[in-house]
């Protein structure tokens, strides 16, 4: 049976009761306490779930045995400058995570396809606005940068709505029906809709800048729901104004929340969307917890690890 | 070789060239003329494509053989009292009609699905708003009223969302993965989202109302893409004010255009769209004409023939 300590930070303090519940129906044995409980012994911390953890923090276990992060990516962990050494990170992965992050891009895609900007203007200003429209998914690129676990789930999902999809990934592989790119300018100069899924790392930060969107066709739309830091904001809001891109759909900032001051909140072509896109419950997160701890128990790899070579 | 005149009246005026050179294409041997040209001889006249014929026009056609409506719904042609009697209506039906009706819809379902409400409020208001969603498209059942051409491929795009489909049809049959009920009310006990899809007949007219309304789960959301008249609008808005329903997805009202004074237009859980869910290609369009005009030479029945039993 699964024994130790795991410190959560993730939903705030008031989502304790909720995550010991989950646990306490997967892993009896595993004592679930908040991150600030003053009387938790650091000694007696074995494993830790968090979302941005206050840094340093995690330093001050000894005994700290796996860090789990709470959401997909890892860089609001490795950020920390006094991260322990050694200690290895987990990234969260659900299947609800894939499946409610194909929905929020499907919802964005079908959006700049159907012209949502259009759509939403005219019933604001109450106007019978009965356009014909030029395109359907069918006669429509999408591109798929990162084809992990969550942007294979993506892509299947935009191909049953009839967009044509491609991807872009570092790892060569065979996706059914999708062509992957190894040269993102490649990708780039066939989606209509650019779609970006992935980590941040030293890679990714900037890539989507003026340069690589004028790779983009004309009129191109560009959707982020990976991490906030891949776009040159003032590169995207400069190349939407001039009509290289028609819309973007941005769930993503870089810092987060993203300033009231910021022009995207009221930019015509710019939906913004707070960091919705991809979630998974309690329960589902517990699991995945579980799951690994149990494969290491056996003596297995632990699924999902960050590798720090790479950056996620 | 098909000869004849074909009489349009689709697009405006303005659309006339090129309906002229989609038929040259594919049916060289066919005139077409736009429907207020008075140099047309009525004689002469063997079919019409229109929508919205002038009530009284049609009859004025000695030699009319047969009626194409330029949409999927023919109410707007039958709505004529004066129609002739025997000349055969045909339905517009292509695979872009059905394609981009499973667009509209399953753009609105996610909208429905994602809070797209709060979405936008949260924009508009500059508000980062992080909420947690409580459901995936997978806890999520969608019914659909109407199962033919395009309530198929329609039901096949939700599903590939990860949506539960079922669906009312006057027809029973058996859909792969998708549970087909005959009675309405238990459809409508089973529909997180409700899709309307159906034609304008004296059965369709006002059938969803405050009633029927009520069988549904609640906070249920529905949206409609088939015909205004389905709905009894005080008693959707009624039931939405009240809370028995979440959101309501609109792109068909009855009249049309919807009146700016409309409560609809403001309504905070209403969106409001201007008849532009399902639409084909003049291309398309004109191939399926002469796709079924091919039929009848070669002694076979027309497709998509309007039954007045049936009333669509």
């Amino acid at each position: 049976m699964m024994r130790g300590l795991l410190l959560v930070k993730s939903g705030g303090a008031a989502a304790l009761p909720e995550w010991q519940a989950c646990f306490a129906g997967v892993a009896p044995g595993l004592e679930v306490r908040w991150w600030d409980d003053p009387t938790v012994d650091p000694d007696a911390v074995t494993h830790v779930l968090v979302w941005e953890p206050t840094p340093g923090r995690l330093a001050r276990y000894p005994n700290l045995r796996v860090i789990f992060s709470s959401a997909a990516g890892v860089d609001h962990i490795t950020c920390d400058p006094d991260l322990p050494r050694g200690v290895p990170i987990v990234r969260m992965a659900t299947e609800e995570t894939a499946q409610t992050m194909g929905e929020y891009v499907c919802l964005a895609a079908l959006s700049i396809l159907r012209d949502g900007n259009r759509l939403a203007a005219a019933q604001a200003s109450r106007r019978w606005d009965s356009f014909e429209q030029p395109h359907t998914a069918l006669d429509k690129r999408v591109g798929v940068m990162g084809l992990g676990n969550i942007g294979q789930v993506v892509a299947r999902m935009l191909r049953g709505l009839g967009f044509t999809v491609s991807g872009w990934a570092r790892t060569p592989r065979k996706l059914d029906g999708i062509e992957v790119h190894s040269s993102l300018d490649s990708l780039l100069a066939e989606s209509d809709i650019l779609v970006g899924l992935l980590p941040e790392t030293p890679q990714t930060r900037g890539l989507i800048d003026r340069e690589r969107i004028r790779r983009l066709p004309r009129g191109a739309g560009i959707v982020n729901a990976g991490r906030g830091s891949l776009i040159v904001m003032p590169d995207l809001i400069a190349a939407l104004d001039e009509g290289h891109l028609g819309a973007a759909y941005l769930d993503v900032f870089d810092p987060e929340p993203l300033p009231a001051d910021h022009p995207a909140w009221r930019h015509p072509r710019i939906t913004v969307t707070s960091h919705v896109a991809g979630f998974a419950s309690r329960r589902a997160r517990a699991r995945a917890v579980v799951a690994a701890l149990e494969a290491q128990e056996r003596g297995e790899m632990l699924p999902n690890l960050y590798q720090a070579d790479r950056g996620y």
